[in-house]
């Protein structure tokens, strides 16, 4: 089939806020192909620049825009993805946003390739890889950001035992903020209101800069309360600050990678940084097929991978996809102070099932349909001219 | 002095092509303060996608764009630089195109320290880092792209022997498409062209993708023509894949890094890649400092330290600010096959001396001024409308 069509559309809740929340807006993207089937895709990106990445005039051969790599394009198999990925990466190699924009529509292509095959994208990975292709439950942990008080979290934290969830994670916010007594009120807050056998994360949201030490001592400050792991202590590319962190083995595991916008960064923060989990969006690295690889590489180092997950099902969906069928990587991501928007997003929203785990669909493609008519009302329409060109205006959802 | 206005450009020819010329359009950033100084920088980097991150709609608190970081602001000091570049980074963590575009705004910045303080860039950085002041001069290298055939090739090398230069590049193109044997053919005329007393470099434009035995042959199959350097013949990603080449170490020395977009991405192919010259395009790692940092972590590692400039002569300003004090690092990337756009775009182009070298500019700021009216011609308005706002509008130029 040959692709006909390739349209992002930026949607937004009528507030934005500074939370670190990011279900406040989204950028999806719809790939259409002759065969009258569609895929869709969600980027965790600034909406507006990546939809540049797919209009922006060509400034020469390495800065090409994505629907114009895309359209027209012939899509009948897996390696028809891999394909095009290299033509898209290749084309755009001085676009430094190219992965965060290309991987609304990387995860769109594989969409459209399961339902053309009639299988689920995780199903389709592990035949090309030749793994086994059994999927397994996760563990879901409730995504949540930090009340500015302990006794905020806390009641935070009641609320997500009541909702049945086994694991949390608490972020950003204050931690970090107002000196290491308070950090420890905050975590040990968190602890409580979930209860002993709850699995607790904390997410510093890289407070800490490349203060390893400050990092360090943390770590160890909150180890009486048996977190999970120590989220984003540090800057994304702070990696020689990662190393000299975990070669000082704080008794709490390090978790980090979301601001990986390549592989290659996913590699460097675990080879590198030495981190014990590594997350990765599905939505930021390129799409699932860099996650994927991601993911491989975790098992060859004998880390944990993780999604990370902060956006819409439809995130979720593709996040799953990658790593379904790893029994070990047994925890996931959830994100649960949505927004109306991205609640609304799905037709299949993931549920979680009376054992208290979250199951990948068993349905072609990512196994979830996008609710069009819900998600109207959030679309910003979204019109871009350059000279006496319009470069972009937007198509109809 | 208080930052009043912070205005990108989108200027181009009117026809582009894929030829691999970054002369073919560009994106400058001008800031204004209530001083009534103004200072300009330049990015090498796609000028819409980079102009949507000065304008882009807050998604959350790490989603903030640039105007919004720098309006308002205080620029008194050169410290101001480092702190604004701390905000922007820290208000653009998870925009992936947050260093090409702000390049532009670094760079204005420090022309306008220099011009508040009357100094130039190059003296300012040494008082900072209470390094030696004195400014040495640079020999140019043309930097061209590779003809078709070795007949055209050698034509454009005997042309720029007539020029003066007494070295020169040779990219892109034919490189790597057409077998080991044209590709040898493609340096012979080269070095015929230049002659046996000029230094030839040759840039591979990553032909060879991650196939480091292929680069380690054609590296040693060029060495009969001495080159200087075969610059990237692998992918800016590729670390593992330079680490190899490089431990084999090749007869021709190995030149990478036009592709570092964050300072991180620079110690990485130097540190782990183990290049023998780091090439730095000031207006895509995110300006002047990060650049300047990667020439003392070259002088920690003893390898050489380049610009990559293939924009304007205010790119070259700021480039040759980042390392006009060292004496050891004594190659200029001097672009020599310049769009009208870009011979037009300062008042003051750098000559080569009689002695067939380049100097820094003994003036304030940047040392060179953007001739308005010249570049009016090739301004391209860019207007953007997001739901019901219009998020930018062209400034006057």
């Amino acid at each position: 089939m040959k692709i006909v069509a390739v349209d992002p559309f930026y949607l937004r809740m009528s507030e934005i806020t500074t939370a670190a929340d990011g279900t406040q807006d989204t950028l999806l993207v719809r790939i259409r192909t002759d065969a009258g089937l569609e895929g869709w895709g969600e980027c965790d990106a600034s909406p507006l620049v990546s939809i540049a990445v797919y209009c922006c005039p060509m400034s020469h051969g390495n800065i090409i825009n994505i629907h114009e790599s895309l359209l027209g394009e012939t899509l009948d198999k897996p390696e028809d993805v891999l394909r095009l990925s290299n033509k898209v990466l290749r084309n755009g190699l001085d676009i430094q946003h190219i992965q965060h924009a290309y991987s609304g529509a990387e995860i769109a292509l594989w969409d459209l390739i399961g339902k053309k095959l009639e299988e689920p994208v995780y199903q389709i990975l592990a035949e090309m890889t030749e793994t086994q292709s059994k999927p397994y439950p996760k563990l879901p942990y409730a995504s949540v950001l930090f009340g500015d008080t302990p006794e905020s979290i806390y009641q935070i934290a009641v609320g997500l035992c009541e909702q049945g969830y086994q694991a949390a994670k608490f972020g950003w916010g204050p931690m970090g903020k107002h000196g290491e007594e308070n950090d420890i009120a905050l975590v040990r807050a968190a602890r409580e209101g979930l209860g002993s056998d709850a699995q607790v994360m904390i997410d510093a949201g890289v407070v800490w800069g490349a203060d390893y030490d400050t990092a360090y001592n943390r770590a160890n400050a909150f180890a009486e309360f048996s977190p999970t792991w120590l989220e984003e202590p540090l800057s994304p590319d702070a990696i020689n600050a990662y190393k000299a962190l975990t070669d000082k083995k704080p008794r709490v595991p390090i978790a980090a990678g979301e601001g990986s916008s390549t592989y290659r960064m996913a590699e460097d923060i675990i080879v590198n940084g030495g981190v014990n989990f590594i997350q990765i969006d599905t939505g930021r690295i390129g799409g699932i097929m860099p996650s994927f690889q991601v993911r491989k590489l975790a098992e060859r180092h004998g880390i944990q991978y993780v999604n990370h997950t902060f956006k819409s099902h439809l995130s979720l969906a593709a996040a799953l996809h990658v790593f379904a069928t790893n029994l070990d990587f047994n925890l996931l991501e959830y994100p649960a102070a949505n927004s109306e928007l991205s609640q609304s997003l799905v037709k299949q929203p993931f549920q979680i099932d009376p054992d208290g785990l979250v199951r990948v669909k068993e349905r072609p493609g990512l196994g979830v349909d996008v609710d069009t008519e819900a998600i109207r009302p959030f679309l910003v329409p979204v019109k871009i001219g350059v000279g006496s060109d319009t470069v972009f205006v937007q198509s109809s959802l």
